[in-house]
């Protein structure tokens, strides 16, 4: 305890636009005294795995006027994301040496967190460890909110999933799946579609990169509409979609990747179908529904537990290869939640 | 009674595509027997008003594939809508002859209705009758529906109302004044302005046609942004609102009649605010909340006696001038709820 370590980093080159690209970050190799600096609320962690997530994109922005609410990274210091770590120091009265945690961490061999308030500490760890950044993290709050409190589908209800292989979408069918509903993913490679039918008990899927027209590929899987849609890709799919909602049907939006990077976002022509239809739309994030998490792992850990719920995880190994791995997300490279191992322990 | 009688109607020429003109309806003069014929259920009423309303428009049209759920028109016979109208003969149990009623009746001075099950009977006649066109009848269940049941402005909320001084948004906006909210209304003449501001109580208002950019507009009269926002035109006075939304900000929606009649609707470029700001959008139509009719009745006729509410018509006389009254609705030549006056009882 004390010593000096080196410290790999990966470090923010510049303010990004358009999609990250992989110069686009370093790494940086420094050293970190493996303590806690006296007079601190700190702790001193050990980074095990770091999630890559969409928003991490709009972190890498200079802050944007429409985009408040977001906090951003600063060039020439390491990014940061969510991840699970092993407390190695602290001098927080909530935590002691030798807790696991999940959380906001630096990509990063070694984080010294400043203010821990936003940390969970892991207490189930007959679960894999990864799972924290995952179907017992942020994607794992945002699933369970969008299905058991915002969306809240009923049993035999038609539910379209797409991003479905992704690191929500996969929880998201599941959970509809085992609330009774009839469930439809899309997904942009032929391998998550099987993904999606065969592993994940989705009822159909579809290549949303193949079909000719997702008009009429929606028709094909919902020739009587939708009752709700999770949404999370925007532009296109959008506007399909909106073609295919029954009336009264739910639309649920916690992102649209599709629409991040472009310069102008593509246009939507279908939002009359709101007023025709009465539709209603809602946005949510996981940070309006942290109030869950008890309930999610009430429900959630004995899913896992029983098998009743799969998670596909994409794994790379060694922070070096973070980089790569984040930028691989946006163009839908990951199968399933993506993952950069930097320890096991 | 039995008597034979001209009855001037107004008739659909053929399919109406785009904005329907004068010359799509013509007047024609046949004959009816003021009597029901025996073994009906029918009333026959002599129309008093006629209400002029957007959603015609698309019952002028051909069926469309997206547009479910409307009745049509049909080329060569008279075109119908809300209206008030005395029953001059019944062979219907729950109608007697010199009741006063409102609901769906045809465009013409007398009209045979087969099934009158949507009709409403008039109680309160103290009330001027062309009201159960406006506040008392449809564009007041919508507007007290939108701002009472799915809206819910709370007191202080930041309320924004398009159309606002149309049949609907005036009353919207004067609920939501009467609930104690910031109401701020987008109307298309100064003398619409101004009637939002001096006559109706709205807090501020904007001629849209005159803003060199809405966004300015909004953040000008919500420097905090909009709780609430009761959408009737779409296109971009919505795109611009969605800017302009606070956190967890509701767009009601109950119509969009910019977009209903050009070819190719406006895209709306900034839809992604939905999942940035969480927000919730919802459409809605009366015909969701004719339960809700007791108690607007309850709500209403009080203010309207104590003068809490102003309700302002423009009326036209003669049925020979609806065709130009309905017309004159699309490029906003009403001031206030456009009624056509066939007769005075």
């Amino acid at each position: 305890m004390g010593e000096e370590v080196q410290n790999k980093q990966v470090i923010l080159k510049d303010y990004v636009t358009g999609y990250p690209k992989e110069f686009d970050m370093y790494i940086k190799t420094s050293t970190i005294k493996l303590q806690v600096p006296q007079e601190s609320n700190a702790i001193l962690v050990k980074n095990l795995y770091l999630s890559c997530d969409p928003v991490m994109q709009f972190q890498m922005r200079k802050a944007e006027k429409h985009l408040s609410g977001y906090y951003y990274f600063t060039p020439g210091s390491s990014i940061n994301g969510f991840g699970v770590a092993k407390v190695l120091d602290s001098k927080n009265p909530n935590f002691s040496a030798g807790d696991l945690v999940w959380g906001t961490t630096g990509w990063e061999e070694y984080s010294l967190i400043e203010r821990p308030n936003w940390l969970y500490k892991i207490h189930h760890t007959d679960i894999p460890l990864s799972y924290y950044t995952g179907i017992l993290g942020m994607p794992g709050i945002t699933a369970f909110a969008g299905i058991y409190e915002v969306g809240s589908p009923k049993k035999g209800e038609c539910v379209f999933i797409s991003a479905a292989s992704g690191a929500v979408g996969q929880l998201a069918g599941q959970f509809a799946k085992l609330l009774g509903c009839y469930v439809v993913g899309s997904a942009g490679s032929q391998e998550k579609v099987d993904l999606l039918k065969n592993k994940l008990g989705f009822d159909d899927a579809f290549n949303y990169k193949e079909e000719p027209a997702l008009d009429a590929a929606l028709k094909r899987c919902f020739p009587n509409g939708i009752d709700l849609y999770f949404e999370q890709v925007g532009g296109k799919m959008l506007d399909a979609v909106l073609l295919n909602m029954k009336i009264h049907g739910r639309i649920i939006i916690c992102g649209m990747i599709s629409q991040y990077n472009i310069s102008e976002p593509e246009p939507l022509k279908n939002i009359m179908q709101v007023a025709f239809k009465r539709l209603s739309i809602k946005g949510f994030t996981h940070r309006d529904h942290h109030h869950l998490y008890p309930k999610l792992l009430e429900t959630v850990l004995p899913y896992i537990r029983e098998k009743k719920i799969v998670y596909v995880e994409d794994i790379v190994e060694g922070i070096e290869n973070g980089p790569e791995a984040l930028v691989g997300l946006f163009s839908g490279r990951n199968f399933g939640k993506q993952i950069v191992a930097v320890a096991h322990e």
